[in-house]
C-alpha cells in the first residue's frame, strides 16, 4: 500500500478522498490531507476519519505520514508544490492542467526527473475506451498518415452564476485562463496523445463574449502538423446545445468520435494511391462505415490512482507519466500567444515572452 | 417565350442546351449557341436542330436572334462578356462564379445597373428547399442572432486524373483558383446567402498539397461577422471520405444541415437570457430536435433557367439577383489574399491590391 496525501480538498480533492476512503483503490491508504481553509478542514475531520488534517502543506510532506501526494490545489500552485514533494521524496500525482505557464511546468519535470521518483498527471480521459482505442489505432500505423483533424468540442456550457462562484474563477490571477485552461486540458492532452504536436497554432480566443468575465470563453484555433496535415479545434462555454466531435481523417479512412461512440470510415484502397492511379476525375476509394468496438472500460480517475500505486509498487506504467503534462499546456499557451500577438506562433515559442504578456494580463 | 443564345459549350452550356430543348423550359427559345471550338460547334449543329451555330460570339449577340444570353465560359471571361451583352441590349444569365477577381465584376455588376436589363447568377444550390429552408428560418429572427457557423464541405474529391483532363484546369491563367474558384463558389454563395457577409477573413490555402497541381487544393478559412459571430469553412479536394456538414448556432437553437437534410435542436428558452438568469452553473436551457420539413422542391438549373425567363417576361424575381454574384467572389478573394499575405483581411480590403497579387500568381 502506498500512504497517500492530498493536498487541496476542493470539489476534486474530495471527490478524489471520497474514492480512495469507499475502498476503490485497494493499494492506496489516505493518510493526511492538507487545506488552507478553516471550513474545509473541519468537513475533512467530519467526513474522513483516521486521516490526519493539516493546515499547512510543508507540515504534511514533513510529517512522514505520506509517501506520495496528490496535489489538487488551484493550478498556478501546481509545480512549486510538486518540486516541494520531489525535495521531500515523495511521489506526486497531479491534477491537470500541469501549470498555468510551461516554463513553471518545465522547472517541475526537470525536479521530477532528478528524483527519480513517480510522477503521473490525472488525465482520466485518456482511461475512456474510445480514446484508447483512438490511440491505438492511430498509432498503429494501419489507417496511415494523418491529413486533417476537428476537434469542435463545445459541450462546456456554463451558465453566468458558474463564474459568480468563486472570486478567483475565470481570472488571469485565480485560474490564469479561462475555457482553454479549466475545461480543456483534458481535450488539449487527448489530442496531443493520439494525434501528436503541432509545429504551428493561429488562435482566435474571444475575452468574455458570453460570460462576464475577463478570460476566454470562446476560442477557434487552427493547427498545422509536422508532415503538413491541417486541423481545428474549436471550444465555448456559451455554446448550447453544444457538440462533442473529434474526427481524424488518415490517407485509409476517417476516425469519427460522437456521443462516446467511434466510427471508422475505412476506405478499401488508400487514397494516397488511389488520387494518383484513378482513371476517374470524379471517382473515390470504395469506403465501408464500421462502428469500432472496444473494451468498454472507462475507470477514469480511479484507474489513474491505482495505476499510480501500482507504479510505485509494482513498476507497471502509468495512465500518464506527469512530465506529458506539458503538452497540452504547449498547446493553450500558443493559442493565448497567438490571440495576444494576432500572428501565427511556432512550437518551440518563446517561453518568456509568454509569461511576460501574461504576467501583464494578471496585472503582475 | 424569350430568345435565348449560349456563349460556350463546354460541359455546363451543353447541360442547359440540352435541359432546354427538352422541352423543360416553356418559356425559352434556344435560338444560338456560340463557341471557339470546331468540335464543340460541330456536336451543337448534329444535337441541336434548328439552333444557329456561331464561331463568334459578338456575331451571335448582334445577330438579333437573342434577346438574352447565357454565358457558360471560362470564369475570366464572364464579366467582359456579360458587359459586352448588355451593350447589346441582351439579358444576362451568368454561370458561376460571377468572375476571377471582384475588380472585374464590379464593372460588370455597374454594366447591369446602366442597362436596367435582366441580370441573374446561376445559382442553382438556392433552389434546394433545405437550402431555402436555412435563409428562411434564419432569416426570419426566430432563432434569434448567428453565433457560430461551422461548414465542413469536404466532399469535392477529385483524383489527380481530374486535373490533368484539361491543361487550363486548376491553373491561375486558366481558371483563377483551385478548389474555392471551381468546386466552392455554390457554398460560399449559400453561405453569405444565408448567414450574410463577414467583417474579417483569416484563411490558410495549400496550394497542390493532394495533387499536382499550382493552385489551392485544401483550404482552412476562420471568419468573424459584424455581430462578433465566429465561423470556419473547410474544404478540400483531397478528403475520401469527404464530409457536408454546416451548423449554424443561433441563440435559439442550431441548425444542422448534412447529407441534405436539416435537424433544428430547438431550445426552449434563449441561451443568452437563460445564461443571465440561471442560479445553476452548470444547467443548460432544455433542448429538443426536430427534423425540419420542407417543400422538397429542388429545382437546380432548370429552376433558374425558368426564373430567368419570367423575370424578363413577368417580372417575377430571380433565383439570384447577377450582382450577388460578387459576394462568393469576395470572399474567396480575401481567402487567397489572407493566405499570400499571411494575415487577416478586412472585408472590404483592397481590390487592386489583389489584382496585382492575382497577376504575380499567373505570371502577367
Amino acid at each position: 500500500m502506498i500512504k497517500l496525501g492530498i493536498i487541496g480538498m476542493g470539489s476534486m480533492g474530495a471527490v478524489h478522498a471520497q474514492t480512495i476512503q469507499a475502498g476503490e483503490t485497494p493499494e492506496i491508504k489516505l493518510t493526511a490531507i492538507a487545506d488552507c481553509s478553516e471550513t474545509r478542514r473541519s468537513q475533512a475531520l467530519d467526513n474522513l476519519p483516521g486521516v490526519e488534517v493539516f493546515d499547512d502543506n510543508d507540515e504534511m510532506m514533513r510529517s512522514n505520514l505520506c509517501d506520495s501526494v496528490l496535489i489538487a490545489t488551484p493550478h498556478y500552485l501546481h509545480p512549486e508544490l510538486a518540486i516541494k514533494a520531489f525535495d521531500n521524496g515523495l511521489h506526486v500525482l497531479c491534477e491537470k492542467p500541469a501549470g498555468v505557464y510551461t516554463k513553471q511546468v518545465r522547472e517541475m519535470n526537470d525536479a521530477a526527473e532528478k528524483s527519480g521518483l513517480t510522477f503521473a498527471m490525472m488525465f482520466n480521459q485518456r482511461t475512456n475506451s474510445v480514446f484508447r482505442k483512438m490511440k491505438e489505432i492511430v498509432s498503429s500505423g494501419e489507417l496511415g498518415s494523418i491529413k486533417r483533424v476537428n476537434w469542435i468540442v463545445t459541450d462546456w456550457y456554463r451558465t453566468q452564476a458558474y463564474y459568480d462562484s468563486g472570486s478567483w474563477r475565470a481570472t488571469w490571477k485565480g485560474e490564469g485562463g479561462g475555457v482553454l485552461l479549466n475545461q480543456c486540458p483534458h481535450n488539449l492532452d487527448l489530442l496531443q496523445w493520439i494525434c501528436g504536436m503541432p509545429v504551428k497554432i493561429r488562435a482566435f480566443c474571444h475575452v468574455g463574449k458570453w460570460h462576464d468575465i475577463e478570460v476566454e470563453d470562446d476560442v477557434t484555433a487552427y493547427f498545422e502538423y509536422p508532415n503538413g496535415a491541417t486541423g481545428v479545434f474549436i471550444t465555448s462555454t456559451g455554446d448550447a446545445p453544444g457538440d462533442n466531435r473529434f474526427e481524424i481523417t488518415m490517407e485509409n479512412g476517417t476516425l469519427i468520435f460522437k456521443g462516446n461512440s467511434l466510427t471508422l470510415r475505412k476506405l478499401l484502397q488508400n487514397e494516397r494511391e488511389f488520387c494518383k492511379t484513378s482513371k476517374d476525375g470524379f471517382a473515390q476509394p470504395e469506403c465501408e462505415a464500421i462502428i469500432v468496438e472496444t473494451d468498454g472500460e472507462n475507470p477514469q480517475h480511479t484507474g489513474v490512482l491505482n495505476a499510480f500505486a501500482s507504479h510505485i509498487l509494482h513498476g507497471t506504467p502509468l495512465i500518464a507519466e506527469g512530465c506529458e503534462g506539458i503538452y497540452s499546456l504547449l498547446l493553450s499557451n500558443a493559442m493565448y500567444l497567438s490571440s495576444w500577438q494576432d500572428k501565427t506562433i511556432n512550437i518551440p515559442f518563446d517561453e518568456d515572452l509568454f509569461l511576460q504578456e501574461l504576467n501583464k494580463h494578471r496585472g503582475d
